[in-house]
C-alpha cells in the first residue's frame, strides 16, 4: 500500500486546483460531510455545484441504513442540492440487498429477517424480497417469552442488521433467535460497523455499528459488512458509476470507514481520500491520530491523502 | 495455573463422596444452576438441603444485576429454599457498589448514572449513593434530541451499566454522553460479561454483557468488570465469608464466566470449579470445547475440575 504518510491540508487554492486536475469522480459520504441531521453545512451546495459545472461524477455513499435510495432523494431535494438521482446514491440498506442478490445469491421472494429502519424493508421489497420483523409493530411491545415472533419462521434464509432508534429487548431477543438458529450458519449481514455519529445539537450518538456489535456479541458468530471500507461495495460503486478507480477520491468525516475505504480501493492506480473535519473526526483526534497511527489497529491505512476543514470550503479556496 | 485437562463427571457414589471430603464452601451460580427464570431445578433443594446437613457453607454468585440482594432474598424464599440470608447473596449489583466504594473510592452521597434495573438503584441507595437514570420513566420516552438527559448532569461521578431489558435509544443516547464526558475519564463499570442466558420456553435470550458490550463499542472505551470471572469479586466473597479458598468449590453452567471464576482462584492452593450442564453450556459445546480448549480465548482457565448434570443430581448420586 502506498498511502501518504502526511495528508495535504487542503487551504490554498493551487491545492484545491490539483484536486480538481486528479480527479474527475467524488465519492461522497453524507452525513458530517454534506449534512448535520437535517441541516446542510454551510458552503455544501455551492461546492457541489462548482463540482458539477466542472463536468465532475458523484456518488453519495452512506453507512446509514435507516433511509432507502427514495427518501435519500427526497431528502436531498429538501436541502435543495439538485441533479442527485436513483444511481448516485448508495446506502447501505442498499449495499446488503446487493449482497444477498449477488454475494449469497439467496433466491428472491425469500423472507429474510430484518432489525433496522424501513431503509432495509424497502430496498428488499424493491428488488424482490419479503421483508419480516424490521418496523413491525408487534415489536414494539414488552418482552413476553411467548411472544410469536420468538419462535424462528423457517422459511427466513438470512438476517439484516443496520441502524435504528427502534431496538428494544423484544426486537433484540427474536433476532437472536435466527442467529443461533441452524447452528449459526444462516447469513448475518450488518449494515456498518459505525460506533456514533453526530447528531443534532452537537450532540454525539450511538449508530448502526453499535446495534450490529450488539448482535455479534450476544450471537457470538460474526458478520459480514456491507458497508464501508467494505472493498466489495466499492467495487460495486465504482463498476456500477463506470469511475476509473485512479480518478476518483472518496471524501468523508471518519477514519476507520471513509477513509479507509478509500485508501483501500488503492490496488496499484488507487482512490484518494479525503478528510472533512465538519463531522466524527476532531482537529484534536486527527493530530492525535497521525502522531502514531500504528497505536491504531491497521492505522496505516486510515491516513487520508487529503483534509480540508469542509466541504463548503472548497469553492471558496479555489476561487479566493 | 494446574487446571486438570480432564474434568472428571460426577457420577458414581464416590465421586460425590469425594467432593464432599475436599470441599467444605460452595459459591453457586444461580440461573441454569438453581433455577431456570421462575423454577427451580429438580432435585437442587434437595441437593442444598443435604449439603447443609452435612455443615457446608454457601454462597450465591450471580452475574445478574437486575435483583438485590432484597429482591433475590424473596425468590429463595418464594422457590422453598430456606435459610438464605443477604449476607449469602452476591449479584453484581451489589458487586458494582463494592467496586465504588472499595476500589473507586467515590465519596457516598455522589450521583451514579445507571444503564440498568432496580436491582443496581436499590443496592446504590442502600449503600448511601444517589442513582440517577436507570428506571426513570422519563428515559421511556421515544429519542428526542433535546431530552433533559441528553445533558450531562456535572454532579455524576460514575457510570454503572448492567442487564436491562428496558434499554433503548433514549436510554443508551443519555449514558454515551456520560462516557464520552471529560475525554472518557469518568468511571465506567460493566456488571457482567455476559452474552446470553437459559430463559423461559428453552430460549437464549440476550444478557447483560451485551448492553455492557454496545456501551463499550459505542463509546469506544474500556470498562471496568466486577462481575464473574473478576478476581476482585472472588477474593472480596471469599473474605466477607472467611472461606478457606482451597476448600471452596464455585457451582456453575458457563465456561468464560463461573468456570473460570473458580478457576482463576487457583493461586497455589486454589478453589476447584464444578460446571452443570442445566443452563448455557451444552454436554456438545462442551465436548468440542474440551477437544481444544486452545482454540478459545484463554481456553485452560475455562476447563472445569468436576462436571455433573445438574447440581439436582448430586443428592441422588450419593444416596445411591
Amino acid at each position: 500500500m502506498t498511502v501518504k504518510k502526511n495528508p495535504l491540508l487542503i487551504h490554498r487554492r493551487e491545492h484545491a486546483e490539483a484536486l480538481l486536475e486528479k480527479y474527475d469522480n467524488f465519492l461522497f459520504d453524507c452525513d458530517g460531510v454534506i449534512w448535520l441531521d437535517e441541516k446542510i453545512i454551510e458552503g455544501v451546495k455551492d461546492t457541489l455545484e462548482f463540482l458539477k459545472k466542472n463536468g465532475k461524477k458523484f456518488a453519495f455513499v452512506t453507512n446509514n441504513s435507516s433511509k432507502s435510495r427514495q427518501e435519500y432523494l427526497a431528502k436531498f431535494s429538501s436541502l435543495g442540492i439538485q441533479g442527485v438521482t436513483k444511481d448516485h446514491i448508495f446506502p447501505t440498506c442498499y449495499a446488503a440487498v446487493q449482497a444477498l442478490e449477488s454475494d449469497l445469491q439467496v433466491p428472491k421472494k425469500s423472507k429474510i429477517w430484518v432489525l433496522g429502519d424501513s431503509g432495509i424493508e424497502d430496498e428488499l421489497e424493491e428488488a424482490g424480497y419479503i421483508p419480516v420483523g424490521g418496523t413491525d409493530a408487534r415489536l414494539n411491545q414488552a418482552f413476553r417469552a411467548d411472544h410469536e415472533f420468538l419462535t424462528v419462521d423457517p422459511e427466513v434464509q438470512a438476517v439484516v442488521v443496520g441502524s435504528t432508534k427502534e431496538f428494544n429487548y423484544m426486537r433484540i431477543a427474536s433476532t437472536l433467535q435466527y442467529l443461533l438458529w441452524k447452528n449459526k450458519t444462516i447469513p448475518f449481514i450488518g449494515c456498518n460497523i459505525d460506533r456514533s455519529y453526530p447528531g443534532p445539537n452537537g450532540l454525539i450518538l450511538p449508530a448502526g455499528g453499535s446495534v450490529v456489535n450488539y448482535m455479534q456479541y450476544t450471537a457470538d458468530r460474526d458478520f459480514i459488512n456491507v458497508g464501508k471500507p467494505s472493498k466489495v461495495f466499492l467495487e460495486a460503486i465504482l463498476a456500477k458509476n463506470g469511475f476509473d478507480r485512479s480518478r476518483t477520491l472518496m471524501v468523508g468525516d471518519t477514519l476507520y470507514t471513509d477513509i479507509k475505504f478509500g485508501n483501500d480501493g488503492q490496488l496499484g492506480e488507487g482512490c484518494g481520500s479525503l478528510l472533512v473535519l465538519t463531522g466524527g473526526t476532531t482537529p484534536e483526534y486527527l493530530h492525535q491520530f497521525l502522531q502514531n497511527p500504528n497505536h491504531y489497529d491497521e492505522g496505516e491505512s486510515m491516513i487520508p491523502s487529503y483534509v480540508i476543514r469542509s466541504l463548503g470550503d472548497f469553492v471558496d479556496i479555489i476561487q479566493s
